[in-house]
């Protein structure tokens, strides 16, 4: 169904859902269900190692729903993105109500499969959806595994700063003089996008696949190189990786190794930074040039994302410059409004996420885990204190954004290996009690 | 906001609510939220006495919101039921959305309310819409007293006839021979509409306001009859009361003094049947001639409830002339189905109230009272056994429709003042609860 939620538009659409049985047990195994979140769900089953690694143990058959309006499950085809009547359909009560449906439509039609219990599980803004999909849909979901989900990254739940402060801490602890120079870095580029030859100087220094031209064109470098710095404290993983680029082990260490001195001169500063970087989009040495319109794998729904963010999923976030290393920027709502409005036609609704889904209000609901890595900023907006007996927080001290959904690895840290015992511990507590209220 | 769901359609709407504050306790007392159902509100507050009863009691503040396309709460004023397009945003999800944004809206706008625990309360669909409320919005009301609401009349939950044996049996309890002369009065209608004179026999007979004139005309005749037993099952309180009509107490026993002789010729039958519905609507003398196309008050939105039972609201009832009084009519979804596309371009959901609101399987929610009444025929879609140590049910086996609700009368049965008192009780176990978790 198009649209749940009203009966003017009835047409339906094809959702695409990736399903692995080879160690489900008919009749009693139970059900883990990934709650699919912005992109293409065959590369979050590919990244999604843990569900894997535990289906055996647990009996479990695996089902990987692609999100509506993201990889193939595009309601209206080429056109889902066309206009704001598209794009009306995108939402997170609606990609549940998706879930809900499929869960359902599976227990009826795969033999042995009516009573299985089922466990929602996602990670980043799935790990959202996997939570509130416990919240909302109790009677379909028997538990939820919310790994590195921001829930509190709304209205004024948490402060918009912590965000930045945690990216900077990972630096900091990562290499002397790494944070600093990186906070350094803004004055220099400032300095040197103030005139032609600066920024000529810039686009040859960076690389870049198109030159910069103007002051305007500084500011999207500079906000390209935050993102990077974000999606490194994101990746910032114990061993050789490829989630959302190709990266060796602690790659913010080696990144770090390029910035020990936050003293030098602006130029051999941003020569620095420019190694840093490199590092991040060109580790296996095939970029002929960097491209500052992308900061991640293009198996990430960008365009849909964006949507969401300028409607319901409103995170305010802001720097200051004295607890992070960013340039001091406020968070300002009404830009944010405005630049939705001329982008998508839609203004963003900021407190009805708290409406919907409780903001910190939650202690009513049950059989939550909620794991955070210390490492990864999205915890500043996570859960990271039990709320009660059966809503569980999990921190991963040496984590960075869900560490412990990814496979096994020799170079796990102990605490993502203890993270994951006891979330398979509590999933198993779920089941069992799921078999017997039946 | 008329859509909660969706950022395309950003216009917002009035919508009406109650307020009583005489007996509210600043800082400290509750707020009884009555969720208002298919009619005007203005109605539903001054036949929801219980509430004006425990206000003092429990130092509350009262508070009545309109149901969005009900009342003067019409989203798109004249034009709310004009098409599909303006009717799209008539559903249960967006009535319960708007009830949350009201409760926060006033938490934050009433001085002293900040802290106030809420308690849902309604009666029948209101019932409904406090015990969904309760599910779906855990975090802003602390519980819910749904009265009469069948949550389970939906999809197989519960057969289809019970609702009309329950009909037939307040009748065949209330008078020898009236359930039997009503089961004969099927065929004395259907032998005289054959012929014109028998229709006119009829029309002059029941003083119809239109007279009959075709053999479909008989039909909206039988359904009019059997709507108004049904009406009467509803309303059959211990006392003089005006709901759905002013009639006498236990409006069934007088109607069934006229309703002795099932074995009378057509006629004769016949005229008994009148003098029956006579009663019920035109008890004050004042009708000069009885109306077929209207069985109830005029502050019910019949229409509003035809287009919602048209789409979510799928109740499957059906009768069998054996295990009822009525006359054999088998459930016909695609019948129905039809029915609604012509009548208003939309098609019904079976299963999706089942998937949105969990069926039967709700027992991981808290702080729910089901009250049902053992003569009135929507307990047979209703909670009547306790499903956990918090969602309790109270039987109250002299009660019409939602009787709890009303208030205090020196003729209520024993039975409606002890679940009165046990829902007062509970009700002020979720407030201490509320508070302390605060």
């Amino acid at each position: 169904q198009i649209d749940h939620f009203g009966f003017d538009e009835n047409r339906t659409f094809q959702q695409r859902y990736l399903v692995a049985d080879q160690h489900w047990k008919k009749d009693s195994g139970p059900i883990l269900f990934y709650t699919g979140n912005e992109g293409d769900i065959e590369w979050f089953c590919n990244n999604t190692g843990f569900m894997w690694d535990v289906a055996e143990e647990l009996n479990a058959m695996l089902v990987f729903a692609e999100h509506r309006y993201y990889g193939e499950s595009l309601p209206f085809g080429n056109e889902s993105f066309s206009d704001s009547k598209h794009l009306n359909y995108l939402t997170s009560e609606q990609a549940l109500a998706d879930f809900a449906v499929l869960v359902e439509y599976l227990k009826m039609t795969v033999a042995g499969a009516q009573h299985s219990p089922v466990i929602a599980i996602g990670g980043s803004y799935g790990g959202m959806l996997a939570a509130w999909f416990r919240m909302k849909y109790p009677h379909v979901v028997a538990g939820a595994l919310a790994a590195s989900a921001p829930i509190w990254q709304f209205g004024d739940l948490v402060p918009c700063g912590t965000f930045f402060s945690v990216v900077t801490n990972d630096f900091k602890k990562s290499g002397t003089g790494c944070s600093e120079s990186i906070r350094n870095s803004w004055k220099a580029i400032n300095h040197l996008s103030s005139t032609d030859a600066g920024l000529q100087w810039l686009s040859n220094t960076f690389h870049l696949c198109s030159p910069l031209k103007t002051l305007q064109d500084a500011v999207i470098l500079k906000n390209w190189l935050s993102e990077t710095w974000v999606n490194l404290a994101m990746v910032n993983y114990p061993y050789k990786a490829d989630f959302l680029q190709p990266l060796p082990a602690w790659p913010i260490q080696e990144v770090c190794k390029f910035l020990k001195d936050p003293s030098l001169s602006d130029k051999l500063l941003l020569q620095n930074v420019f190694q840093a970087v490199n590092l991040y989009y060109n580790y296996t040495g095939e970029a002929s040039c960097l491209d500052v319109s992308q900061t991640a794998t293009k198996s990430l729904g960008e365009m849909g994302w964006y949507y969401q963010a300028c409607t319901e999923m409103v995170m305010p976030l802001c720097t200051d410059g004295v607890h992070d290393m960013f340039e001091p920027s406020k968070w300002d709502f009404d830009a944010f409004s405005e630049e939705c409005y001329s982008m998508w036609g839609v203004r963003p609704r900021l407190s009805w996420i708290l409406s919907m889904y409780g903001g910190k209000n939650i202690s009513s609901h049950s059989n939550i885990i909620f794991s955070n890595g210390g490492l990864d900023p999205w915890s500043a907006g996570g859960v990271t204190r039990n709320i009660s007996n059966s809503l569980v927080a999990v921190v991963i001290p040496d984590g960075a954004h869900h560490l412990d959904l990814r496979s096994r690895n020799p170079l796990d840290p102990k605490s993502v290996q203890q993270a994951r015992a006891m979330e398979i511990c509590l999933m198993k507590e779920w089941i069992e009690k799921a078999r017997h209220s039946h």
